[in-house]
């Protein structure tokens, strides 16, 4: 049994004495103590595969942070990696692909995996589970299909992404065949991290604001919604669409659990949307953290105000930026603390 | 007196017999006969200042493309360099600042231009206005405020902005004192701009879509209001504020004319909130000028259809990818000039 279960039972619509709180990326760069673990690693990639450092860092933001849950150190681009297109992680640049998908025979190529080529994963969940020693949950997550799709095409980051929306747009069958095979692979990969021990499992879709509505919702919700309805029954999902507010109507209708929401969102508009039954999770700008402790502290009140305390999980619009002062982070959370506790239980306006 | 005015009666909502078209970034690298043109520079800034050779470029898309406007061929970061930032532009990376803002020494030291030290724009636009010998209007423009802010600060280009937004954050009254010189200098450039000829003024608001919604209000949408406000009684002001959808429902109260959207908004969403004394310019994806022909008159109808005729102007919701091809943007050029006059004339619901 879990000792805080605060975020299960936000994501599951139930009474919570307070708001739950944890950070993307919060198991990074901003804490010394990762960056000591991550210096006995070879490059980024041997990190990720080392279960035992993998569950270090993972565990780390609970010890030092005192977040309410953990969420497994990891990188979305391991499935990719597990179909069969490895990738580098190059320094200050980020991830390039030396080879990626451009006609019927590199799709044909795709291996869909059915997890276990995803071991150290698992391994890293289980161990790091024993670490946690049921304090509090622990979060498991993947790319959402269209975005992993993006790097395989694209083959690195890009501003536009417009090489693997040019795919979308010449040979929509050829696209549908590889999100396909991605989605497979996710619905498999993230069973296992269930059955490792993962309580709730989050879906990035990093780069669901590079398509137009109805290109997002033929080749990206199509999908999500799979990997959601595969997974929902087992624990609560949570998508995080970044930049996509325009799905925010479609996904009210996604099994999902949780809505995860960037910054440009405003929380009452966002609640009006998605109706009583979603939880939100959001959404204060990472920048908010360079700031100083009293404007911190009034614009985290106002986010908690915004969005109340039922369905309800504090968190940044985005991943903690690497130069965050790790004070900050840690007041950041003490402050969702503190003040939500002081809200008497409201009710949900939708 | 111009003989094709359809834009700027657009512009002003004035009746149309048909829906005027042009593409942000005609003036580029899609057209061979630009690229021919460019290779006759030593750099991009050299190309920029050369007044021959922007004003060349400024009318080709109107011979080529048979657009329904011209735009002055130039650089929105011009601002920063005649206030004492000088920029390199860095092939396959973007700009890049050798000195940037940070301190209030760096902001002392910025001049307010008058606009006297960009005389070579305004040479390129009473070349250009020459050439184009009346048949469309020429569109003038400038970057707004909180993006060349953003460029000054950071350096470069950037997906997070967050040293710029770290200013805001950390130091707003300087950040003020900056977006007061730029916005001054921009409204000196622009109305010299009109003087030389300029029929219509966009603003670009490129990086809008990094700020939360408050902080967009603050530091860019208000300094907006002041050039708009400058400009407007001369000419008609487009503002496009990329990713910038959270900001529709205050650019309503600004005096400009245009707002330009970007692929992320519903053509009736933007209307119901914008209501029907805006003209709305935009969207397309610039990837849909991938597909195959038959798609993009199929798309292109649908957002004339989604816009109506009124208070329109046909663009893409960015500017075209350099590796577009010609035949393609021109077909949607004539795809626009085709169907839109089919349509009768109709009223805006908003």
């Amino acid at each position: 049994m879990l000792q805080n279960d605060l975020l299960l039972r936000a994501a599951r619509g139930e009474e919570v004495e307070r708001v739950p709180v944890w950070l993307m990326r919060q198991a990074g760069r901003i804490l010394p103590e990762y960056r000591a673990v991550r210096a006995k690693a070879k490059n980024f990639i041997e990190f990720v595969k080392n279960a035992e450092l993998a569950a270090e860092v993972t565990v780390q933001p609970v010890d030092i942070l005192g977040v309410d849950a953990a969420i497994i150190f990891s990188d979305i681009l391991v499935i990719p990696e597990a179909m069969g297109l490895s990738y580098q992680m190059i320094e200050a640049k980020g991830p390039w692909f030396e080879r990626t998908i451009a006609t019927q025979q590199d799709t044909d190529k795709l291996v869909v995996t059915d997890g276990s080529n995803l071991q150290y994963v698992y391994d890293a969940i289980r161990l790091a589970k024993k670490q946690l020693n049921n304090r509090v949950p622990l979060i498991g997550f993947c790319g959402a299909p269209w975005t992993l799709f993006a790097y395989m095409v694209e083959g690195s980051g890009s501003k536009t992404f417009s090489k693997a929306k040019k795919l979308l747009y010449t040979n929509p069958k050829l696209a549908h065949q590889v999100l396909e095979k991605i989605t497979q692979s996710s619905i498999n990969y993230l069973l296992a991290q269930v059955e490792a021990g993962a309580n709730l499992i989050q879906i990035f879709d990093s780069w669901a604001g590079v398509l137009s509505p109805e290109m997002h919702t033929e080749f990206s919700l199509k999908y999500m919604a799979m990997i959601s309805d595969a997974l929902s029954k087992k624990v609560p999902v949570t998508i995080f669409a970044k930049d996509a507010h325009f799905a925010l109507a479609e996904i009210k209708n996604n099994s999902c659990s949780v809505v995860g929401l960037d910054w440009s969102v405003n929380p009452n508009e966002a609640r009006k949307i998605l109706g009583a039954n979603k939880t939100l999770q959001g959404n204060a700008d990472p920048c908010l953290l360079y700031a100083d402790y009293a404007e911190i502290e009034k614009q985290t009140k106002q986010m908690l105000n915004a969005f109340g305390k039922h369905r309800y999980i504090a968190n940044l619009g985005h991943g903690l930026y690497p130069d965050t002062e790790k004070e900050k982070v840690k007041f950041f959370v003490d402050c969702i603390k503190k003040h939500s506790y002081a809200k008497t239980a409201d009710k949900i306006h939708a």
